[in-house]
């Protein structure tokens, strides 16, 4: 049980009470009432969030969470010489021990920023989801492919979905996780729909990612990648595209017609960073009803896994980018950060808000600090002023993960220390290998 | 004494040394040694800092420090709703107490966030400098004033600067602090700069903040707000400009002439909030030898007075509006922080680095986090990765101000408290006046 304020919302309508409790039973949140009431409540635990807001946990919607490993290793470089150079030849060296330590590394991070669940597209996933069932956090888990690696990239992305379905206790879910409309053919993507239809399951994958890809797919087969998802029945599954910077006005129709499946993480960092021209056109798809998820990518470009950080670039870059300061307001951005991000990993009805029903997955934002103080707007505290370094407790499904800072399921020096030894082999790029070209 | 990693630099060279520790005496830095020379020194105390680095403290070359009082409060609005609807109405009110204790939060805000130096300007700043006398933090200050004030405000403004130059044992220094041309009339910038030239002050002001104001300047009166501060003989005195998000073309000329004795700081978060379409041109000021230094601006349009998110977002989004990945790389995100901007307040030779003979101000940033964890390039990690909350230490003249995160200085519970009490009294909006009209 907590208590301070609390944030939860629908629709936009984020609502604040204040001096509130949440009362918390098997996993899920069974009621929200005031303090007072909750004092009676028979409790096998009291958290004592005064001064504090409770707010759903943060939903890192598209990350590739191993990645950490090369966090800071390819800097201040173009996309192509980021992949060609640096990062697809040091993933061939990767090893399922990397995996399972930079996975590791990632959830520490990811938790004591305050993200209670992330979607993750990555290689040697049965690693990750083994550390997402030992740590504790929620995750939505796709093993990635390339066509490049023949029928059995596609095949070990099934059997990864299948055999993961409802693991950790459920906090597991899985998708199909082609890697992109670039690096996978048509009828790779065509036989994926099918199976995404056949086993009931999502598709996450990235999508014109930056407008060189749309132009490219254009110049190359007449359509943009948006309409490569359509064509080749992709979009008649639940999809979540990342990225979405190169989306053209001719693809919002598209998108519109998969209303109610479809959603975009933005990971805005990195668009900045690689100097990509356009961001993901957030106005142009809440106006067809497409949800917008919150990300950090990889940290190998993003450099953290701050959805924190997320949060607020997304506010000052959509009203940077609109030319509007009244666009993206501070309780839009937490909507994003919160149910828009649930639904997007197609978790709408579980977690991103604070209501009776939902799973607990919550954190405590301690809002002492002379950064900010004083409130006279609490979401503009929350996305312009706090840090993810304000959250105190993270708690999933009812299980604390961190309690004042201190985290409760992972070693992190530990792990540092045991990645520190992996560097050398996985650093080595004198072979000349690459898991793949980057050729849009 | 520290022991750790140490950074400093000039030219952009940023060098790093392992293993290095800090040996300062009487406010100074005495040497830089190995780590296991300096375990012979005597010492009156040693700072361990494994597992740190040892940075030059950053420096807030634009703020306007007491205004966190009213940070969050104007939310979501253009730039001329934001000045005349709330924060110019509200600024009527202000009283020397209002002042004070913003200082003080800000000052709180600011140490915790490894700021060492803060350049600010604002009305009541005799509070300010007795806040900076007390909590131990260097600063330069300058009494805003706009022409509506008669000649007075100007007077106050020389007063402000001669009495208060050299304060709090030499951590003072001060500067002549005219609004902007657009509120401050030719003849008073005028005669500001024949003052500055025979009392040998500096000019800290705003200008052409925005495109707006010089696209009006221009119509006007046929010459940019910077041809203005030529015109009137500003541009002869040693000039800190803010913001110059609207320097043009035709500018640069009139800048390199003034090369030397001009910097301009930039505040990038607020442009993108406010949706201004331009940032500060820091490559075409690089170009033409002017330095940059880095900034929050006030808490009221930023949010925060966080110089390490700055730090990171120029160094994103001059990537972003250069179109070049390679451009405005870690290390030099790392120059503007420290050199440029000692050199912006005018402290070039006395701060920005960590030299035998330059004042001891100094942060130890810790890197254990999982969020900077591995270190493959230090810059990056600084810049990209690491938060302003991974601060542990902040040191000013050889005297420690935080340590292990806690304020030795200020009592912010107290600060807050005193200044939730004069909440309705600043914020009373009913009596319809304003300090000033805003009108480009």
């Amino acid at each position: 049980m907590t208590r301070g304020h609390v944030a939860h919302g629908e629709e936009e309508r984020i609502t604040f009470l204040e001096d509130a409790a949440v009362v918390v039973r098997d996993g899920l949140v069974d009621a929200v009432v005031p303090a007072a009431e909750a004092a009676g409540v028979p409790a096998v635990e009291r958290l004592d969030a005064r001064g504090q807001v409770a707010m759903p946990g943060l939903v890192n919607c598209h990350t590739h969470a191993p990645m950490v490993a090369l966090r800071g290793l390819a800097e201040d470089l173009p996309t192509e010489e980021w992949f060609n150079d640096v990062v697809w030849p040091v993933e061939s060296n990767l090893t399922e021990k990397d995996v399972e330590l930079g996975a590791r590394l990632a959830c520490a991070e990811m938790i004591r920023g305050g993200v209670t669940c992330f979607a993750d597209h990555y290689f040697a996933m049965d690693a990750v989801a083994a550390v997402v069932a030992e740590c504790g956090i929620r995750a939505h888990l796709g093993q990635a492919y390339f066509s490049s690696q023949g029928e059995q990239g596609r095949q070990q992305s099934l059997e990864f979905a299948l055999h993961h379905r409802g693991g950790a206790h459920g906090r597991i879910t899985t998708a199909l996780a082609p890697h992109a409309p670039y690096t996978v053919t048509d009828a790779d993507l065509a036989a994926t729909a099918d199976l995404a239809r056949a086993h009931g399951l999502p598709v996450h994958l990235h999508a014109s990612e930056n407008r060189d890809q749309a132009d490219t797919s254009l110049a190359r087969h007449g359509v943009t990648p948006i309409e490569v998802l359509e064509r080749t029945g992709v979009l008649d599954a639940d999809v979540l595209i990342a990225h979405g910077t190169g989306i053209l006005e001719r693809d919002l129709s598209v998108l519109a017609r998969a209303r109610g499946r479809t959603a975009v993480a933005s990971a805005p960092r990195g668009y900045l960073k690689f100097a990509w021209p356009t961001t993901t056109p957030i106005r142009a798809l809440r106006e067809i009803g497409v949800p917008v998820g919150l990300a950090t990518d990889g940290a190998a470009s993003n450099n953290s896994l701050d959805v924190w950080e997320s949060m607020a670039l997304t506010s000052l870059i959509q009203k940077s980018t609109e030319g509007d300061p009244r666009w993206l307001t501070s309780r839009q951005a937490l909507h994003h950060a919160t149910l828009q991000s649930a639904r997007a990993v197609g978790l709408g009805d579980r977690i991103g808000s604070i209501a009776p029903g939902r799973r607990a997955d919550i954190v405590l934002v301690d809002l002492t600090g002379p950064h900010t103080q004083p409130v006279h707007d609490l979401a503009a505290t929350l996305v312009h002023s706090a840090r993810s370094s304000d959250v105190r407790t993270t708690i999933v499904d009812g299980r604390i993960l961190m309690r004042d800072r201190e985290l409760l399921t992972l070693d992190v020096p530990a792990v540092v220390r045991e990645l520190g030894e992996r560097m050398p082999a996985l650093l080595d790029r004198s072979h000349g290998r690459r898991i793949q070209e980057y050729d849009t």
